[in-house]
């Protein structure tokens, strides 16, 4: 049979990375043979080709739009993803704040509520930097976020709170921002790989969110930083390095990729052009309102067709803690969980099975899968339960 | 007009990101919207999903094929360029040499002879390391390639010396290894970013090989390491830590990388792909042999056209430094030069403009670059000259 560039609409519930919409991968598909009509594809053309520049500067344009950027605010890309953002943000933001404060080494704070931002605490601490866990849930198996209430106080000299906005892994999400918890002058920082976009946010809140483009709006391989420009600022190296600041490769070096338009480490201009197409299609669509809107249904019915049968399904993460992109849940009878992957994949729900350190299942729904997709997925968790109840 | 994934065959020059096969790019491009017919693409599945997993050992499978690389070698792959590299790979060594050295810090010996290994000198020296620069062709342009019996002896307890074997900006080429030159126990560090998988190599003569896809082979986004296994041993980050010697970002800690598969930090899977389909098409048309001797006909032809204008066109390397990969040429009368690059672009011929810190023109002839589309600019090379001598 000759392959196309059109599919059927898949009913995939991966992690990440994970579904996109098929008119975007048509379009990038298309752009990879032949972008501008010359027979030259965007992954092809120089990173500083007017057209790659121009790439870059529409995607951080629609982000704007998107998000509602303020004039505050600076957007940039790097490669990598989570795990190059732990040590890239410990890294700059801590020289931010050294330079602030005429050499003083921050402490750094992190709310560990999951798997990744243990492992962006993990990674602060690795380098050198000292870190305070001022909330870790790791003993309820991260199944609820505690009120801000009962978290430990951030100590003086702290640079910033690292949060992890949704959490992937253990499938629950914070619900709004520690607006009093915080400190005067510590900046709140937010792992958002994996509900960017999905959801209305003030932007200005924040200090720093980071976002690995691969779960929700596109490719892995790319990063968004969204930044405070005042947290831009930073000494020379060797005044960094005279105050005892460890220095992150150049690469890593947020002033340095600012300052060449993400360009400085040859920026995966193909990804970057995924990620353009994927926000002109938010944008077209209505923007964030819409999308959440969607998103919000999505989970309020998924959510609902297993709280409908609790003696069948578990949902352990508290209600109020859940996430809306990564639905968790186990069977109480978890022998059954291999048969309901199995008649799931017969009736075309792929991707449910549940990360490796958590087992039972996993029902990502990020933006690319359709209401249309989680309504199938809604009557099959049903019937599954009728039938085997 | 309908745009369709089939495309003319581009007259292009670029010095990368750079020109791919049509037929590389075709088949990619369906693989990104449907890759097993189960209308998932490839850059949406989870990188640990045995397609991904087969991806990457393929293409390991096919890299060591091409250039026979022995048991003793191990690839892998990490998200960036060369400028990742050029920290990752003085943080690995050094800690690789301090390991097996009872904590001694080591020197890293640099040959600095373009823009490239310049830049890979200055990020060792500016992350603390202590380098020695034992050939410097600044002061003549980075235009020659001095006999390795002119290079300062390498002084004792160095972990390497570095070299990037083809320098894309300056267009000069090694043509040859220091191994005389190289002391006992110094390990050869090679930047083949813009040459590798054009010629034979001797792998097992290099301690590491590093080259980032986007010139000769793929898009950006996706750095190639052979490394000689036993490089990879390092002792605890703690011990490191209480020797001195600086600890990488996770993301580039090169053991981490290798346990994992190269998917510790999510690999970007798709540009693998494109990856695995350039190799594949290699072993298919014959391998390195037969790729090389393409190459070396196209830079014997194209430099062979130049020469014979000595009058009209300057070619600044020296013959024997020539790079068979970045042709980089002026001509005598420079007014004339936007008028070369406007009438080369008339006859369809693009991406001969020189790099913005060097002037000038440069070809780069990279593996996708075809000997029909050189002779199509040794023609124009000849008849330029003809008009305007």
């Amino acid at each position: 049979m000759e392959r196309t560039i059109d599919r059927e609409q898949p009913h995939y519930f991966g992690a990440g990375p994970a579904l996109l919409p098929a008119d975007v991968l048509k379009e990038a598909a298309l752009d990879l043979v032949n972008y501008s009509g010359d027979n030259l594809g965007i992954g092809e053309i120089s990173h500083r080709d007017k057209r790659a520049v121009k790439v870059i500067d529409d995607t951080k344009a629609n982000l704007s739009k998107l998000l509602d950027i303020p004039e505050t605010h600076e957007v940039f890309f790097m490669q990598g993803g989570g795990t190059t953002g732990f040590s890239s943000i410990a890294y700059n933001l801590a020289a931010n704040y050294a330079t602030k404060n005429n050499g003083e080494t921050p402490k750094l704070a992190y709310a560990v509520t999951g798997g990744w931002s243990q492992k962006a605490n993990e990674e602060a601490k690795r380098l050198g930097f000292q870190t305070q866990v001022v909330v870790n849930t790791k003993d309820i198996k991260y199944t609820d976020i505690p009120p801000y209430s009962e978290w430990t106080p951030i100590e003086k000299g702290t640079a910033y709170l690292y949060v992890a906005d949704n959490e992937t892994v253990h499938g629950n999400e914070f619900k709004d921002i520690p607006t009093d918890y915080l400190p005067e002058g510590v900046e709140l920082v937010a792992d958002m790989s994996s509900n960017i976009l999905s959801k209305k946010i003030d932007v200005s809140k924040y200090g720093l969110i980071m976002a690995g483009a691969q779960k929700n709006i596109g490719l892995a391989g790319l990063t968004i930083y969204i930044i405070k420009k005042s947290l831009l600022e930073q000494a020379s190296d060797d005044q960094l390095v005279s105050w005892g600041i460890a220095l992150p490769p150049i690469a890593f070096h947020y002033p340095t990729v600012v300052k060449n338009n993400s360009t400085y480490n040859t920026i995966p201009i193909f990804t970057c052009q995924i990620l353009k197409l994927v926000t002109e299609k938010l944008i077209k669509e209505g923007g964030i309102e819409e999308i959440q809107k969607t998103n919000e249904k999505k989970a309020e019915i998924l959510y609902g067709a297993l709280e409908k049968y609790p003696n069948f399904y578990k949902l352990a993460v508290k209600e109020k803690a859940r996430s809306n992109m990564n639905v968790v849940f186990t069977l109480h009878n978890a022998e059954l969980e291999p048969e309901f992957i199995k008649q799931a994949e017969a009736q075309q729900l792929f991707g449910l099975k549940g990360h490796r350190s958590v087992g039972g299942m996993r029902a990502s729904i990020y933006n690319a899968v359709t209401l249309e997709t989680t309504e199938k997925l809604v009557d099959f968790v049903k019937q599954f339960a009728e039938n085997n109840s």
